[in-house]
């Protein structure tokens, strides 16, 4: 009925009117507050916890350190659980950690009557630590450890949580070719932080032996098996409640204080404690985007075509393992697929633990880095070797028919070129690009593009599961549950769009039960992998078609005709021959319910397994002005286009490219995490000094698409949550070079990190 | 597993401990509160609300009337709902009504922020009525409408609800046999109150369009059927939540102000608003017993045989239809079939609008009443007969194999006379009925009985249905999900134990979730009926039965067997011939979730429907003392023997019955509620005056079962929750005529009722 329309969201008058109701509306002013002790060094060990003073003070409940935690190490990434041990994540941390790993590591925790006490509380504790030099850098971190420093997790000795190498066709003997030209470059690129709007919360509570958590989380499934391996208890004893979030956008993709939360209630005989972090602390102490070094070189020969190129990534994975290697990985698989050299690749990636804050899953799962280098990388070639860098893109690019050997997916239509086609009509490329030639005067304009794929949903790394459940009420709504979260990107309004089509009811008649509670929600990942659409459409489709069936056999028995000759269409039983109305389905569903010969409440629920993903495909284009003397860049205009398959509700997929695109515009920028390098403490944990991205700073963001229909999903639709932060910094930088002929290879471009290479080209 | 063993009840801790969540517990500081508007006289019209001052007062939000409300009738009974208009409860009340028809009616309402401003303002709000003299009984009502008053409801201008006229066999000619004995007696009992500790609370809000009610109800999907009706919108647009709640014995068996609150908040733009009343209101203005007046006339051969019986009730309706004719008609059911006339019977009712408290369901719908009437009119026959009141009751009863015309349901073993010998034994019967023979002090004893049967669930007065859910987790736990609900009678713990044996799974391995959302809930019709066990048990089993399906078709995958040789048994996968454990359930839920081959998230569900019922059949035998000069009883020993099937729990069983006793008790000797005969207002609604049994008023409460499987339910189990109400005060009104061959005739016997037939008797 509603798919490809732009309805509204489901949740716009809720959200709109302040109704609707997330973590920390539902708290009550009679629970328990806990604080989080956090360490004031990097690295080191904590050798006494001081309480005796704190413990006295008024309203002070009760202080647990690290020293009364259990003895459990455990996971903390927001993956589905694999019972093959080989694929499980790194389990590397307890609840509270007597060895700090950086600072504002946790150490312990205050439970007190309210915020004040704990704060207060917070203060009189005195630690003693055995302190070592913080290591803030995988370089660092890796000399430190082949120094014979103390490792910062001991079961990886030389710091690297994991090192990875994968060599396609013959490498070395692939550059032996006579005539290649070699590229070799080093990018960097910033650690950075979600900065959801709303911050970490939670609360917990016990019913009898069972604990309970209410959290703004993007996976619900996932962090009640993470709690109950954190606590050592039975999975099917936890319980957690997500209801409407703030935004996530990776970095409640990670078990954060539910853990610790759920431990907290029961030193307290299981009444209600909540956390709820300040904005420092979601800086300090939660997750952030890896900041990698990536060192590419690639072998061309001169007409241009790619013969074989190598990449070499440094990612700071911080203090624990969270997504471990996967974030590095998916970066590598990027540079793999994108361009096909004609003989070989080699991609080697260290993941390295640092003593700064950790690195997980946010919006792009590794690819803004990779990409920036790739993108960047591509342009300066087609540059040196006086090529149009589209063109040479195009030369290299995966072929249409092209099928990943890993995935097997078919990149089927030529999206790439109608993508450029799209963003070059729409930025006047052919135009600006002659028009920007040759500048002189110390404001330049210049235009730059970038392209990117990604994939959708996560199989066959790991299983890609959605549950759903239809219940039909009696005046033929339905209610619709899934696994799958609605943390702020209008899943839920797409979700009753594809339930209303699949089914063919009216889209106001498809009541989504938003908040997941894992006792009753079926099972389902959560908001991840940009699979949501792509997966939870399998389980809507497939759940739908139960629930039709069941609906027309009641039909049938209730019109005593055959099920064959029966439809629903538009809510209503009809012929199929002729489209007859025969009865409504708010008839039907009343007439069974309270049939005395044969009562039914029609409920239909399924699991759904993808053994599939699919590649999204686009590019971003931009316009910039850079002031040469005052070293600064202003973003003029900026264009993503998507080929994300069929589109559910064009509105909702325009404003999921608008949030990537900002995103990605602070990414290539202005946002960085600074850390002291003598403590390892964190400068600009704050909104002041961190530099996000704002709508003061956007020019026009233009959401362009390109729709082919994905045949692996019911309604055609693929990964579109990621990939509209993915390409815009190599863009930007790219055009910077179109205005300036200087190649930047280290963001964020703020003045302070660009001054240098405007002064070393003579610029300045 | 568990069924037949006293586990402790899966609530205990929480209810206990405090944790457990009342409605009350749920509402949040900031929510609006609102108060009703009560009329001030019994009978008459509202002619003018004047709102002005109170509205200006601080506080005060809202203030709405009966002239502002939907012009909508709408029925407040807890039955299922019928698509027969003819089988539909009485729809003849509005949200508010102009139509005043008891004292305390209600014609308004006002929304303020907190029950202070709220409280004010109904004081400061002026009603101009048009009065008309209260009619509190049946028979002044009838008379007043004979006599041309205006009726109480325009559609029933006699002031008569229902009449209902049945005769078995020809009446008229049975009783012309000669040397029939004739009896005819006339019996009297009072209106009660269910006196449930947790008061009628219920918050209200929005969700978008659709309105949510959060309500201590004992039938959430039926609530929310009659809100929809009330604000007449579409059923599937109301979602009503029913947590823990602190009893209901019927009361809670109606829509009682749920669909006021939901009004309520729409009329302030869904903000949340709630309604929790005072006990004066309880007792005022909810639901309460109906008095009856019972005439009875038999006609007995010398020898004991009943040839002919008459039965004629009026009972007192109070304002509004609520329940209509049923409860009074369930009393003529137990007139009709406990005793079997060798001839005919006539049973005749009259269900009689009056100005009083709105009579409704209460636990033994109409059965307490009827059988204080035969049970004490046997009693006098087999007196005046000089018979043995017990042999003279055999003589008559249902004989084995009996089959009820109307019902099917078959008297299968002698479970009378099991009970009766249980119960002879315990008080030492024979021993007391000759000891306390020819007493003549003040202060005399003596020992009585009466018998009692009662049906289980509905079928086929209405749909008898219940759906039930099971959730699989990871560590082979399950979530246990049934639209029937917990009130305070332990049904969440044998819903656990019946669903733990028929999976046989540990019975820690069960997570009942108690809350009821009828988004979310498998339908059910709830708490009344004492149907829940019967009924509940068979959704469980059949679920259990789809669930066990579903984990040995899994097992069968992952082991590579065939699914014929696998069985499960106490959480184990075993093979069927020799019980070797092959894995543990929690593996096999954890390897399916997580396959990458084929993932699945076990859950079943499944609506089943009874087409029968079950007889329960037992007795109370009573021993009291007589202070003759002071009219006063006590109760110096009380027994109840009863045939409920197998029980799930024998403590909670007992628990049922111990409960039930101490109602009976009240009803016979201590409740009733009095009106002032001038203006109709309620006397003692409140627990001070209203002489509510208490823990001070009981001996030792003696709960004895005879256990026979009940054949049409998978767990052998019948009615219990009612039972124990109905047979208690006949039983003592049976033994103060043993101790002082005084029958008193009206309960409750308090010593202003007794002392008359004392004096009369010539005692004093």
């Amino acid at each position: 009925m509603s798919v490809g329309k732009s309805v509204s969201r489901v949740d716009a008058y809720e959200k709109v009117t302040g109704r609707a109701k997330y973590a920390e509306d539902l708290t009550l002013p009679s629970m328990l507050t806990a604080k989080v002790l956090r360490s004031t060094i990097a690295n080191g060990k904590v050798i006494k916890i001081d309480i005796s003073e704190a413990i006295k003070l008024p309203g002070v409940v009760k202080i647990v350190t690290c020293f009364d935690v259990p003895d459990i190490e455990f996971p903390t990434a927001g993956h589905p659980w694999s019972t093959d041990p080989a694929h499980q994540d790194p389990s590397d941390r307890k609840l509270l950690n007597s060895r700090v790993r950086f600072y504002g590591d946790d150490i312990g925790a205050v439970i007190a009557e309210d915020e004040i006490a704990a704060s207060r509380a917070l203060k009189k504790i005195k630690v003693e630590y055995e302190e070592y030099p913080p290591l803030l850098t995988p370089d660092a971190s890796m000399k430190a450890a082949s120094d014979g420093a103390a490792p910062i997790h001991e079961q990886s000795p030389a710091n690297i949580l994991k090192h990875s190498l994968v060599e396609d066709g013959d490498f070395n003997a692939a550059i032996k070719e006579t005539g290649l030209i070699k590229f070799e470059q080093i990018f960097e690129t910033p650690t950075v932080q979600h900065c959801h709007i709303e911050s970490v919360v939670s609360y917990a509570y016990m019913e009898s032996e069972r604990i309970v958590v209410v959290s703004s989380t993007q996976i619900p499934h996932i962090v009640r098996r993470i709690v109950a391996q954190a606590l050592g208890r039975p999975w099917g004893a936890v319980r957690i409640i997500k209801p409407y979030i703030g935004g996530g956008f990776g970095n409640k993709q990670d078990a954060l204080y539910e853990p610790l939360n759920a431990f907290l209630t029961v030193c307290v005989g299981g009444k209600p404690v909540k956390i709820i972090l300040s904005r420092e602390e979601i800086f300090s102490s939660t997750r952030v985007r890896h900041a990698e070094e990536i060192r590419l070189a690639a072998y061309v020969r001169p007409d241009g075509r790619l013969v074989a190129r190598s990449y070499t990534c440094y990612a700071n994975q911080g203090a624990y393992g969270s997504h471990g290697h996967s974030t590095t990985a998916k970066g590598t698989n990027v540079f793999r697929q994108l361009y096909q050299d004609e003989k070989a690749r080699r991609t080697e990636a260290f993941t390295v633990y640092t003593n700064t804050a950790t690195g997980g899953a946010m919006r792009g799962y590794g690819t803004p880095q990779a990409l920036f280098a790739v993108e960047s990388h591509m342009e300066d070639m087609a540059l040196s070797l006086n090529m149009d860098p589209i063109e040479f893109r195009f030369k290299n690019l995966m072929p249409v028919g092209y099928t990943d050997p890993f995935t097997k997916n078919v990149y089927r239509q030529d999206s790439f070129r109608e993508c450029v086609e799209k963003c070059k009509a729409y930025i006047h490329w052919d135009e600006k690009r002659a028009l920007y030639k040759n500048q002189s005067g110390p404001v330049r304009r210049g235009v730059g593009m970038a392209l990117f794929w990604y994939n959708t949903a996560v199989w066959p790394i790991s299983v890609e599961v959605s549950s759903c459940r239809m219940v039909l009420n009696q005046d033929g709504s339905i209610q619709l549950q899934l696994g799958e979260t609605e943390i702020g990107q209008g899943a839920d309004t797409v979700f009753a769009q594809m339930a209303s089509t699949a089914l063919s009811i009216p889209f106001e008649k498809v009541h989504v039960i938003s908040v997941q509670d894992t006792d009753i929600t079926p099972f389902g990942l959560g908001a991840y992998g940009s699979r949501q659409t792509y997966v939870g459409g399998m389980s809507i489709s497939r759940t739908a078609g139960i629930l039709k069936e069941k609906i027309l056999k009641a039909a049938s028995g209730f019109l005593q005709t055959q099920i064959e000759t029966l439809d629903l269409i538009n809510g209503n039983i009809v012929l199929k021959t002729n489209n007859e109305i025969l009865l409504s389905l708010d008839e039907l569903a009343t007439e069974t319910l309270y049939s005395t010969e044969a009562s039914e409440h029609i409920t239909a629920e399924a699991t759904t397994q993808a053994k599939s993903n699919a590649f999204s495909f686009g590019c971003t284009f931009a316009e910039v002005e850079v002031d040469i003397p005052l070293a600064k860049i202003k973003l003029l205009d900026m264009v993503n286009a998507h080929d994300a398959g069929s589109l559910i509700n064009p509105q909702l997929a325009a404003g999921q490219v608008h949030g990537g695109m900002s995103m990605a515009i602070g990414f290539g920028l202005s946002e960085q995490m600074l850390y002291d390098e003598k403590t390892g403490r964190l400068l600009n944990g704050n909104l002041l000094d961190y530099k996000l991205c704002t709508i003061m700073d956007h020019p026009h963001l233009e959401a362009q698409f390109v729709e082919h229909f994905e045949p692996t999903t019911p309604f055609g639709t693929k990964a579109l949550g990621e990939p509209p932060t993915v390409a815009g910094a190599p863009a930007i930088r790219n055009a910077v070079l179109h205005a300036t002929g200087v190649a930047l290879n280290k963001i964020p471009m703020t003045p302070q990190n660009i001054f240098p290479a405007f002064k070393a080209a003579g610029l300045i």
